[in-house]
């Protein structure tokens, strides 16, 4: 027996989504049937609110609401250091960390010539004008350990070559809380690389 | 920092989907951000039409188009026997695993005094009537084993009590390509109790 036609079609939109296969899919298309009609006007409106009001920052290429981001609007931060990070969902988990003092840079993904993203499809050329034009002293690079991560911050490193430009890369090693013998060999070896003498 | 306004909406939104955390629900509001233009029309669309489309069949429950659910209105199969299942989904994983003539009755959830679900809340009454109008001679009682699902079952025995009618229950047990080893008590008691004589 086929679904009715329109829940066939909201599966297959929930498909779409990352995580989503045909089970979980099912079970979500379902879970609509029993929504309030005021929650599904609330869907609809979060769904068009998001995508015509949220545009990305025309400096870092953050989320923004009105053509600059939060970050870049604020008078008390400072251009002296960039983090450089793969898309701007990374700066809110960066800044519930901790809220430093420096702007960011969204490159809006990473160098991956197996799904096609070459240093053209990402906003590093408008890195390194950022970096001339707002007199930057570092840049961090803070992306996810892994090819693709390196490669992107190998052709940084590259393209920033005898400018007079501090590099940084946050530190890889063992997460707080992990237990040691259930990490991968690559953690294991770059917190041993990366170890820090302390006496 | 805070999200834009319409994604923390939108985040929130999708907490309201079972399995949706704010972890997930984050990615999957982050995921609507790339989304086309054209998906998320189809998602709006997709969204509207299940809820206008989509209504309770007026005879058994199930999810109908136009008053009368697919089953209920085809003519080839008969009311001698129905199938009575929780929820409307049931009846698509029970004609995906075969297709038979009997017809089905939806009550709508189980009898479950912690969550407010009383019998009064249940299409027991419609299916005691359909019962009479129908002149069914078997029920099927295709209920999730467990607690409420043997409460429900229970009392729609006490209420068929001294009425004509064939009452029966799909076998509980072993499922099809599982480990003896991993399967929990109540499932191998239930698997021991149901034995079938073969030889």
């Amino acid at each position: 027996m086929k679904y009715p036609e329109s829940l066939r079609k909201l599966i297959n939109v929930f498909k779409l989504l990352p995580g989503i296969g045909e089970k979980s899919g099912e079970r979500l298309a379902f879970s609509i049937l029993d929504f309030e009609e005021e929650q599904t006007r609330d869907f609809i409106d979060a769904l068009q609110r998001t995508k015509s009001e949220i545009s990305s920052c025309e400096i870092c290429g953050a989320l923004s609401e009105n053509g600059k981001c939060m970050i870049c609007d604020d008078k008390s931060r400072s251009s002296d250091i960039l983090c450089v990070v793969e898309s701007s969902k990374n700066i809110y988990a960066l800044e519930k960390a901790r809220s430093y003092n420096y702007k960011y840079h969204v490159l809006g993904g990473l160098i991956s010539p197996i799904d096609g993203k070459s240093p053209e499809n990402l906003r590093i050329d408008s890195l390194i004008k950022r970096i001339e034009s707002e007199k930057v002293k570092e840049i961090i690079l803070a992306l996810k350990p892994g090819i693709e991560g390196e490669t992107t911050a190998l052709y940084i490193l590259k393209l920033l070559k005898n400018k007079n430009i501090v590099v940084s890369k946050i530190a890889y090693g063992i997460p707080i809380g992990a237990e040691i013998e259930f990490l991968d060999s690559l953690t294991i070896e770059n917190a041993i690389e990366n170890r820090n003498i302390i006496s």
